[in-house]
């Protein structure tokens, strides 16, 4: 309990290379899709999810009763499910992330609020992106909040986490990526037939920080800024809904 | 400041008529677009603000001074600007709404977290909207998170609400309006070259709520159910980022 409560926080968890995972339908992506080492769960808890015992018990890991009050200590959520999951950390580098021939990716370059960062990844996911890249001071995806919004996404696709951002651009090129950023003040509307043309051969669409968008330097070194247009009064779109957008384009211009 | 503390609750906003704007962004666009009663703010508010309370003197509201600890009273968020404009609700009939030829208006029906009520505003104004119809159980749009994650959209593009959700999409229809229903089950794919062809024509998009999507009568009596294509392993989109790409799928298929 008292190792596992220290994965709560960023430095825990990548010193233990482990994460926690809360509540019955994250675990159940976690059991599928990665590597659980540990099981706490209350008596409530595993009367009503009995399946998720059974399918913890074969992939080996440790099953550990807890009262209440000490499952309280390891969740994040104001209404605890009394269900929560010790796993492997799941990022690998960049370049195995990317793989051979990438066409669609998302890059998360500044990104601090871990909702947006998990929801980031579970439309990137839903879009069919080969994998998601988390550049220099962006929110740790195996925050709490960020596994939560990301809905069981961060074990669908490959993650990457690198503090060196140009690095990261620099391997979506390699990959063969085109790189767009996402800028409310780009050169290019996301509409115009010339970006839809684009957005048809392999990309990868970098998203900035909440407040102050992609840095400058990673701006002018990718291949295109592309705005989505505004047509009514709106002064920006937030960050998810504006990465959605993009991303949904993307799939759009490939049928 | 006890009239103006009653309106932290749907209940007293709808008896009194009016409701609360909070911060100096949103306050700005009170200013500009609504109809301002009151302004209260700090010392030092004012002192930041100086344009504001020129602006607020010459639309006639009433300009009153609190203290730090009276301004948090009237505030919902963790950290108060000490900046809280008294103003009229905004919704007008849905009839009003829509207007004789509406193109494109989102409907709200049954969502209940503010936050995603004010994005889809802030969303289908950029967009380009018409109207925001709020239907059956949905949050109050004036709610102050609601007003806070429309980032000044609700002063921006013509809001109505009905408790009859059956009568806005009737409204909707009689405006001359296709009416579409979001839905991740739905027969049509976002992508068919079909849909693009429909949604060059004038229509009402209906999202539904968190948990269980547009009520089952409401999606019948829809001309289509649309579902966003999912690509990956992803179950489902969220309902803010859903709705961002239905409405700029639409934006899309009018260029």
């Amino acid at each position: 309990m008292v190792a596992a409560r220290k994965l709560l926080r960023r430095a825990g968890r990548d010193r233990a290379g482990r994460f926690l995972v809360e509540g019955a339908q994250a675990v159940r992506e976690a059991l599928a899709y990665g590597r659980v080492h540990e099981l706490f769960l209350t008596d409530a808890a595993a009367a009503r999810n009995p399946e998720l015992i059974d399918a913890a018990d074969r992939a080996g890991a440790r099953i550990s009763p807890v009262t209440e009050r000490a499952a309280e200590t390891l969740s994040e959520t104001v209404t605890p499910q009394g269900l929560v999951a010790v796993c492997d950390l799941l990022d690998v580098p960049p370049a195995t992330a990317l793989g051979p021939a990438p066409t669609l990716v998302a890059v998360c370059a500044g990104i601090t609020d871990p909702g947006n960062a998990g929801t980031i990844i579970r439309v990137a996911d839903a879009a069919g992106a080969d994998a998601v890249l988390l550049a220099g001071d962006t929110v740790d995806p195996h925050n709490g909040k960020a596994v939560r919004a990301s809905t069981g996404s961060v074990f669908h696709l490959p993650l990457a986490r690198d503090r060196d951002a140009a690095a990261v651009l620099a391997a979506c090129r390699a990959a063969g990526l085109t790189l767009l950023v996402a800028d409310g003040h780009g050169e290019r509307d996301l509409h115009d037939p010339g970006t839809a043309a684009l957005l048809a051969g392999p990309v990868a669409w970098i998203f900035g920080g909440e407040a102050h968008g992609v840095p400058a330097d990673l701006a002018a070194a990718a291949d295109h800024r592309v705005r989505v247009p505004i047509h009514g009064r709106a002064e920006s779109l937030n960050l998810a809904t504006a990465a959605a957008i993009c991303l949904y384009a993307t799939v759009a211009a490939r049928r």
